[in-house]
């Protein structure tokens, strides 16, 4: 494993001397020779989720309620935790998979109301359509689009793993990035090695050569650490690291951080 | 007018020699001794407002299709921008204040509709409200309350004025503040002198002992520097400066680097 060496950075602001001066970082989208790729967690990473899932569960079953007979009646937004829940239950072998959960609800909830055969998987599929549509309008955190222009500029090339289902394209941002998987197209979640192991083998690279970026203590940063790769720690909110993990590499507390901050990582 | 002289800051960043190390930068809640009242912005500032305003609006234009006879046929939320456009143009002396223009588009909405008497007035009371309560479900960014709480702890003290009609109250961060305007209490809006004036006044300070802080270049930034108070402009998409504007005396690309920014500023 890599030692590191405790390390010093100076930021250098810059001044006029116009009646009121400016102090700004400049920026240093310099590529740390040692990394090539800088891959992504996206929900709570680049946007914040759960208003986004809060809205789409609600499109979902507002679609239900308007098109499916008896729905309205037997169900509403507030059950899908249990529904989901128990469903994850039972089906530990899909629960890396968002989407099959999500299917699966809507396939026992039609059985539930007496439907069956082609009407109701129609039907399941319309209301998983009304979710998906809704889940994939996010609002990206401001700095979004500068940090990944700003890394793709220095000569980093950018991948994404997530656990869940967002879809770059209809969100906007696909064009960024050369790969991008997600727990259902591996077969495997966060923080499991597999998962790891399979993002490195996309991107064609060595976990030491690669920055895992998340939000989440343990399946981002534990799960990036165990896989081998340096792992950066976003934590806008300036909570502390829970007690007894291991460290991130990095950590940031704002996405415009992050250019900067890899390039201060010494392997 | 004060001239700055060309500032160096040294950030100094920690490392471990775990076998993953991390690199962050430490909190700095230093006070800068020439500066007492840091005063805010609200809208884009503390929290992404277009989606707020949107699904608010939403709620309003539901409210009336369900509640006012007529409304559904005649009006949805995709004609409040001709609403609103047309009120302000024919009442410039409520210009400022959003408030009383959206409650006028409620009472013309009313009588376009043929309603009158105490029923409209209760019906153009009731929609506001809807409107009320959805325009305060905000998504605060996510470093908020951890740099208010720092800026507190540094010795700042804090306010806002704001153009637009949010509750901090009902947000939840009214604590942190001592003083709240906005454009309706005041009589003014950003970037009037008047609306500074009014801050500088309820702040008991003088414009050179305080910092106005906000994401827009005209009616934060160069009002607050018209007014004489340092200004801080919260750029979190690395916009470029508009040619030809007076800068702003400090810039951040996250809120959590307003502490460590202030501690920069000479006078």
């Amino acid at each position: 494993m890599p030692i590191f060496v405790p390390l010093k950075s100076t930021l250098i602001w810059i001044s006029s001397t116009l009646p009121m001066s400016m102090i700004k970082p400049i920026p240093v989208p310099v590529k740390n020779p040692h990394l090539d790729w800088i891959c992504f967690d996206l929900d709570d990473t680049l946007w914040a989720v759960e208003p986004v899932i809060d809205r789409a569960n609600s499109r979902m079953f507002d679609w239900l309620a308007s098109h499916v007979p008896g729905a309205a009646e037997r169900y509403s937004v507030t059950d899908w935790p249990r529904l989901r829940d128990g469903v994850r239950e039972r089906f530990p072998a899909t629960a890396h998979s968002v989407t099959a959960l999500r299917q699966t609800v809507l396939d026992e909830l039609m059985a539930a109301l007496g439907h069956q055969g082609e009407q109701a998987v129609a039907w399941s599929q319309a209301a998983f359509e009304a979710f998906r549509v809704a889940r994939n309008e996010v609002e990206l955190f401001a700095p979004v689009e500068n940090m990944l222009t700003t890394l793709q500029q220095a000569g980093y090339r950018l991948g994404v793993f997530s656990n869940g289902n967002a879809d770059l394209q209809q969100i906007g941002i696909g064009r960024y990035f050369e790969v991008v998987l997600n727990a259902d197209m591996v077969g495997a979640a966060k923080p499991e090695a597999a998962a790891f192991s399979a993002l490195v083998q996309a991107c064609g690279s060595e976990p030491r050569r690669m920055v895992y970026v998340g939000d989440h203590p343990h399946y981002d940063v534990a799960g990036a650490n165990a896989a081998g790769l340096f792992s950066l720690w976003f934590n806008p909110e300036g909570a502390a690291w829970p007690a007894g993990q291991q460290r991130p590499s990095l950590e940031v507390a704002c996405l415009s951080e992050i250019a900067a901050a890899l390039a201060l990582l010494q392997p």
